[in-house]
């Protein structure tokens, strides 16, 4: 059985990894700066406790752990924050050293976690993962960008296959709740108004179990360089929310056109998905509908456990 | 006075830089690998034996130090190798890592060693720092190009004046003998026979001790971002082997033609040097001509005390 590490697996994308991990039977040896017993949820898996920052620690757990695969998704998320936190730059320099250490211990597959930030935005065309610019404006999508063109130079000398995941918008159970659709969720399961914008920036929304297991099934592939992991769909926000009002029948609540529109918010960041859909021949199994429905379940069952 | 953390100073340009800092009245502090008694050429430089991959060792420098400036010349260099070396992805890494100590420990000046293989290389224009696309194609101009990308981003949050210093070819005392230029003087010396291609490759080259002193200028400026530290003339390899023929009398033992021109040489790499010429005001102390037949001469010197 083929060994698999994975980077910010106590994270929101990183424990649907694991779940989609291990329906494919792999030996999951799962790295967080929590320790164990915090992360004891998914069944089979080894956890570890280490910094990323701590080259040494790194250096150790993967001579020990020798792991043939490594799946690398822990990197700044402060809300609002991870766009121009210095961190970046630490975690562009920890992502390098990561890789080295996990080749020289024998490693040969990795799948990193890329972001739509890597593009240029504000054009109206899907993003292709060859044919549109990377040109980021973010330092989040500058360090990230930064990581894939090394990797793109680097790995052929060392044998290293990869796959570099764009993700795009994902939501879920266990988002941050100062992100969109939980807010949008949590303030209309309060019964609370939600002036809104008018919503019409369109975005690429994947809910975070699909997300999980795309990475995963990209895993188990033998794709190479950049892949969108995205639904290939175009929603305004405004077509989001009123899956959200509608559902938790809270279409009262809503004031689209309460808020001035964001300035400098780019209008459509919506991915061309056919290397998933084709090349991996991978689907979303549900639709966005039935993902907001189970996302608002999750929140109210969550907010009961809360209050 | 204004003190400045040097790396590589022990290196081909990092003696000229600690040469052209002294002449400008800065405290220096030279970091090296190498231990200090080697390293004792310069009067008045305190030399720092540390390795730039250690990060401890590098924020007790900088805690200690606190230095206010700091020029960063040290990356891989080891001749041919060097283009595609995986030591670059370390060197990124721990290029980031020192930044981020340097300012944190009060740094607010830095001047850091770019290349010329940033660019896209292949066209007939003068390489500009603003216009020519940078689309490296060697994992050392991707690692440079990804510094200084990160960078642009990173350093106005942090209060970071910085200058990033394209250079192009460099000549002169103490280069590689492996290099093309040491390499065409010691075989002349010797009164071997040389054989070379027809010698239509186009290059800028510039006198080590020029850079040097570019860089030293360009550090004392408020210069800020990219600029190509080079001649701005651009020569063939044939003009240049010519006048090394010339001044050491020994055209008839060069052979032009009698090797294949290298297939995948880009035809043509010179700088535009408007920024260094008239943002700068700098100019170089010498001639190609001048700088050659200097060159020969130490290359003179040390070959006697080599035999």
């Amino acid at each position: 059985m083929s060994t698999v590490l994975v980077t910010g697996a106590s994270g929101f994308i990183g424990r649907e990894v694991l779940h989609a991990l291990r329906r494919r039977g792999y030996e999951i040896h799962a790295l967080s700066h929590h320790p164990a017993k915090k992360n004891a949820a998914v069944d089979g898996v080894s956890w570890h406790c280490a910094d990323l920052f701590e080259r040494d620690a790194i250096r150790t757990l993967c001579s020990t752990l020798r792991p043939d695969g490594l799946i690398h998704l822990a990197w700044e998320s402060s809300h609002g924050k991870y766009w121009r936190d210095p961190n970046n730059a630490e975690w562009l320099a920890a992502s390098l050293l990561l890789l080295k250490e996990f080749i020289r211990s024998g490693g040969r597959r990795a799948v990193i976690a890329g972001s739509s930030a890597e593009y240029q935005w504000g054009g109206q065309n899907d993003l292709d993962e060859y044919l549109s610019p990377t040109i980021p404006e973010s330092l989040y999508g500058t360090t990230k960008n930064a990581l894939r063109e090394v990797i793109g130079k680097w790995a052929p000398d060392t044998g290293l296959n990869w796959t570099w995941c764009r993700l795009f918008n994902v939501f879920g159970p266990g988002e941050k709740v100062e992100r969109l659709i939980p807010k949008v969720v949590s303030t209309l399961l309060k019964g609370q108004h939600l002036p809104f914008d008018r919503g019409t920036s369109i975005r690429d929304f994947l809910h975070v179990a699909d997300a999980g297991d795309a990475i995963a099934a990209l895993f188990q592939s033998s794709i190479q360089g950049p892949v969108n992991v995205a639904s290939g769909n175009a929603y305004t926000l405004h077509d989001v929310v009123l899956l959200i009002a509608t559902y938790l029948q809270a279409n009262d609540c809503v004031q689209f056109g309460a808020l001035p529109d964001l300035v400098n918010q780019p209008p459509r960041i919506v991915a061309r998905v056919t290397r998933l859909h084709e090349e991996l021949g991978w689907q979303p199994q549900a639709n966005i509908k039935e993902r907001i429905q189970q996302t608002c379940d999750w929140w109210k069952q969550a907010q009961r456990a809360y209050y």
